[in-house]
């Protein structure tokens, strides 16, 4: 019998939700209409109080788990949502949406602005972290679920789930951050910028325009490398590639990738730029950027009478969003007086461990959801009696 | 009085020197005629035994310290070199040489090629840390010294370094790497690879053919922004420029630079393209990336019999070029016998703490010449006795 077949959610589908009375942006600006694209798994039961919400990071997508028809790989936190794993979908209803100015499904630049006819381009508005978390509001009540039971993401879905947390506290029983900060560092912003502007130097970017005339594939696909690099360690480099070369000899050219690291980083940037729109990319990394739920007050602040459980993580070797950021989250929702639960774990896999480490996550979210829904149980009950 | 103008070298001018006879090449390809530019401070003694060799970094040149009539700025090195300071100009001869393939002066990809009356372009040779040295091994042969009293450099001068210690032990007495590796791990070849995907990304490139048409500024700008978010350090990064926005309000595009970081970075490109030549910044990553002295067997076997004594310097928050990889240098030497001091500089300063601990280094390397000097003289009265 196949074990993985038994955990697995089998063949899965993404939907789409619109709302076309539209969204008012953080920015002031209106979108006139916007479509979620989502999956679910599992089933809400009666008092839809077993929905949880999963968050992707920058380049993510709806599809978490399950397998598309006719794909080889599953969604790409299926080693976390299933029959009895760490989002037991024979308990709960997990719900996984695109972000707002993304590029798998739901509303971003390169959609149709229904007011022009044409693909927004740099037209689109300024997205936000909040607004992203807006829109999946809008969803929420649409399903007609008052609270979440947990909201859970790692890197960008870490940002969400903070989100959540610090502005809809009431709508979420618990709230799972990880590998993730309460606001970009310089360095993390000078990352970013470099990508943005490796894709904005790219002649065929056109300023924004350039959906059905060209791609800027050379820009992206750099920016992807560069992305590459701060999602992995040095030591999971060292391990994965050391310095071995590729095989076949030196390349023809002197400058063609001739290093196996080399090789595996264009093959990356390569596969990207067929899946990935560029706009989006310097949308949704700007919404990292200007994320900062605190705005210059204490952290603290915004945690303030908290009733939502967390459980935060980090990983030892997440250079590119290093453990102080997740400490500095929890010292505030200590401070604030929540209940908080932090856990760093060794990895070698650096910021990418969030989607690698399984098997810990899977220890810590498992425990951490069941005390969860035992306590809201608990409370339900009370308010009943 | 001025203590600045005291202790400085005041105006000093690059000069070249040529050798016609031409160099052949780690790769066996030959350069028919090879120019160096250089410049030297101090006097050389009688006896041509007080002669220091400063190896630059990645963009440096031979204009170590002074300064060039007309300019503001001295020398990259000009803290450390000069009267009284570290590589004391009125004891010590100091040499600098802009490396072959380079664009100070020296013979690089932007020169004309004698053979065929344009520029070399990307038809210039592959150029290796090893050919860099055997090109100032020319220059230093023509100075009729035998011996130099000391090879030093920070980066990819450490890894020169490293190339005399390991190949030429007996034309030096002591050498000084600092901040350095005996070879890049796949995270420093990919940081470099980035660099150069983003240059040859760049349509403006031409394959390399680019001289006299157009100039990869784009990409080349991209290159450096990376390259700098690697010479500093996240806690330098947040001291320097926090999540300050850029004076004057939130830009009129949405993707131009708004956090101060952001602008610094693309003024630090804008300046590079100035005055760096984007094939000389392939040839050169490339000659880092292929380093590697030992070439597969333990490092120290290519240290055995070692007599020049070493001083290795490498700085707590410098990620590029990791503490860990000159402790693997020392354990190395110490395994070969020699005679090797270890200092780790604490600073926050990150990969560029080589050129801005100039106090710490100082004091370091004031030290260990003297010492080196006082063991040379004791040796030369014993050779005579």
């Amino acid at each position: 019998m196949d074990k993985t077949k038994d955990s697995s959610l089998g063949i899965v589908e993404t939907k789409y939700f619109t709302f076309s009375d539209g969204l008012e942006l953080e920015s002031s600006e209106k979108l006139s209409s916007v479509t979620l694209a989502y999956e679910t798994y599992g089933s809400l039961d009666e008092k839809k109080s077993n929905a949880i919400l999963i968050e992707h990071a920058l380049t993510g997508d709806a599809h978490a788990a399950g397998y598309h028809k006719g794909d080889e790989k599953p969604g790409w936190w299926d080693d976390m949502i299933g029959p009895g794993k760490a989002f037991d979908t024979d308990k709960y209803f997990v719900i996984c949406l695109n972000v707002l100015g993304g590029c798998m499904g739901t509303t971003g630049p390169s959609c149709v602005d229904p007011v022009t006819g044409r693909p927004y381009g740099a037209a689109f508005p300024t997205i936000t972290i909040k607004d992203m978390v807006a829109a999946q509001l809008r969803f929420i009540d649409y399903l007609g679920i008052e609270k979440l039971l947990s909201v859970a993401g790692g890197s960008m879905g870490g940002m969400q789930t903070l989100e959540w947390l610090a502005y809809h506290p009431d709508k979420i029983a618990s709230a799972i951050p990880i590998a993730t900060t309460a606001k970009h560092s310089p360095q993390q912003i000078a990352f970013s910028e470099v990508g943005r502007q490796a894709v904005m130097a790219d002649p065929d970017w056109r300023g924004g325009d350039y959906y059905g005339i060209s791609f800027p594939s050379r820009g992206l696909s750099v920016a992807r490398m560069l992305g590459h690099i701060t999602y992995m360690s040095d030591v999971s480099m060292a391990e994965k590639f050391g310095r071995r070369s590729k095989p076949g000899g030196r390349p023809a050219f002197k400058f063609e990738p001739d290093f196996e690291v080399e090789g595996y980083l264009k093959y990356r940037g390569e596969s990207f730029v067929k899946r990935f729109d560029a706009n989006s990319y310097l949308y949704i990394t700007k919404a990292l950027d200007y994320f900062d739920p605190a705005g210059g007050r204490p952290l603290a602040e915004v945690f303030e009478g908290l009733k939502a459980k967390v459980l935060a993580i980090s990983f030892k070797s997440d250079w590119l969003y290093p453990s102080y950021q997740t400490q500095n989250i929890v010292r505030a929702l200590k401070i604030a007086g929540a209940d908080v639960t932090y856990c760093e774990i060794e990895s070698t896999y650096g910021h990418d461990a969030f989607l690698l480490e399984t098997e810990e996550e899977t220890h810590l979210i498992g425990h951490f959801l069941e005390r969860v829904g035992k306590s809201e149980s608990r409370l339900s009950r009370e308010i009943k009696e």
